[in-house]
């Protein structure tokens, strides 16, 4: 029997997107990268600023995954605790990381790096930086956790630094095809009898909204790329017989 | 002492915000409406199309939070599993509904209300309808988890729908302010002397970057509007203080 491939969740820890002032950009982009790193996401929470809350869920969530990722709390505002939860998750002391530390110094005047500031070079012991490119300030994993920034193109940043010290598994493949004039509720019968031939695969239909007219994507996705292309050519062959006119890949957007 | 304001936590159920195929689209919404309800949201997780884990993550939570939203996974294909899965975790069973039943039959050719579409008008054992006007096909409430579609107008029209009957409490209000010119890890300090003289409200710090520079917003969030107006007046002296040109509201997107 194989290893299980490992998996990944992710916490957004923030109020501002359960408020629902801030539309969440962080999902779909770490969703995609971490599929393709075969540390395909299982889960995602989001959760508040409440220290409670996240030294609770960081705990509950690092021991049920492979792997783990947060995103925001990392600045320097009083309502950024996700490092010292950390820390306190972790039941280590949670102090001045020297090369942070030596990194933010040199980027400010004298004077200029004040305490505000300095909370953000201060880290759980034994902290791995993980560099940023764009702002300096790093982020930092500790034993499966990978703490970020909530900023989407800081967070990118830092993850394309992160990415190559991740241990992943097999990459997650994908395939789709989609068409006009099939209603779901005709094609599922079909498509179940399909899913069920291919119990390795997730065989997802999903239906579409344009304005010349709806339909429906059918996307297999696995591990397994030769299964995922035969599935998708009996689900066009399915397709056909319902009489739509199927065409490879997702719709146009 | 006043009984503590009822609050919200949403799952969101379907492979495809996990995989990163989908963009979500609900919870921005949701966040939204539901702290005008007086029902903040506290939690949202991202679930996958698996029985074991809506089950236990429902149970979880229902008891939890005072009242629960799903969206996703009430269609006809076989990875929509939502609707089942809502009646093992309240151990009823799970049945035709009658008005769900006619509803969409009225809605068929003779012969087109086939078995996977039947599915659609299966539920728990009391569940009350929530009114699609969109697609037909009902969402539901059972207890105090509302089960609502995933595409997000049919979501949006069953949440108009549902509303009406949920037990809000105080709506939560938001001011706000925003400058360049000023850096978070400036007006950290300042800020949180402010937190600390209105602890009712949240106090959020936000960077944001334009083409024509960067600059922070503050934001102050809560059910007391005047607390919120007072605390974003003393912000806007300490951003003035600090020689920044505040202006009233959010940045301009």
């Amino acid at each position: 029997m194989s290893t299980p491939d490992p998996t990944a969740c992710l916490l957004v820890i923030g109020n501002e997107v359960l408020s629902g002032r801030t539309q969440d950009a962080n999902i779909k982009f770490l969703a995609t990268k971490l599929g393709e790193l075969g540390l395909p996401l299982r889960e995602v929470r989001v959760i508040p600023d409440v220290a409670a809350t996240i030294v609770g869920t960081v705990n509950e969530v690092r021991a049920r995954f492979a792997q783990v990722f947060t995103t925001g709390g990392i600045g320097p505002t009083h309502d950024d605790i996700t490092s010292e939860c950390i820390a306190e998750a972790f039941g280590v002391p949670w102090e001045p990381h020297p090369e942070a530390w030596a990194r933010m110094q040199r980027q400010y005047k004298p004077g200029e790096f004040n305490a505000a500031r300095q909370r953000m070079a201060t880290m759980p012991r034994g902290a791995t930086l993980i560099d940023n490119p764009i702002s300096i300030a790093p982020g930092f994993s500790i034993g499966n956790v990978h703490v970020m920034a909530g900023v989407p193109r800081i967070m990118q940043a830092m993850f394309e630094n992160l990415a190559p010290r991740l241990p992943g598994g097999r990459p997650v493949r994908a395939c789709a095809v989609h068409t006009h004039g099939v209603p779901e509720g005709v094609l599922a019968e079909g498509l179940a009898a399909i899913q069920a031939r291919y119990p390795s695969l997730d065989l997802g239909s999903y239906p579409f909204y344009r304005a010349s007219g709806g339909g429906v994507a059918i996307v297999a996705r696995g591990t397994d790329e030769a299964a995922c292309a035969e599935a998708i050519g009996a689900v066009t062959q399915l397709l056909r017989d319902l009489g739509g006119a199927p065409v490879a890949g997702e719709p146009p957007v």
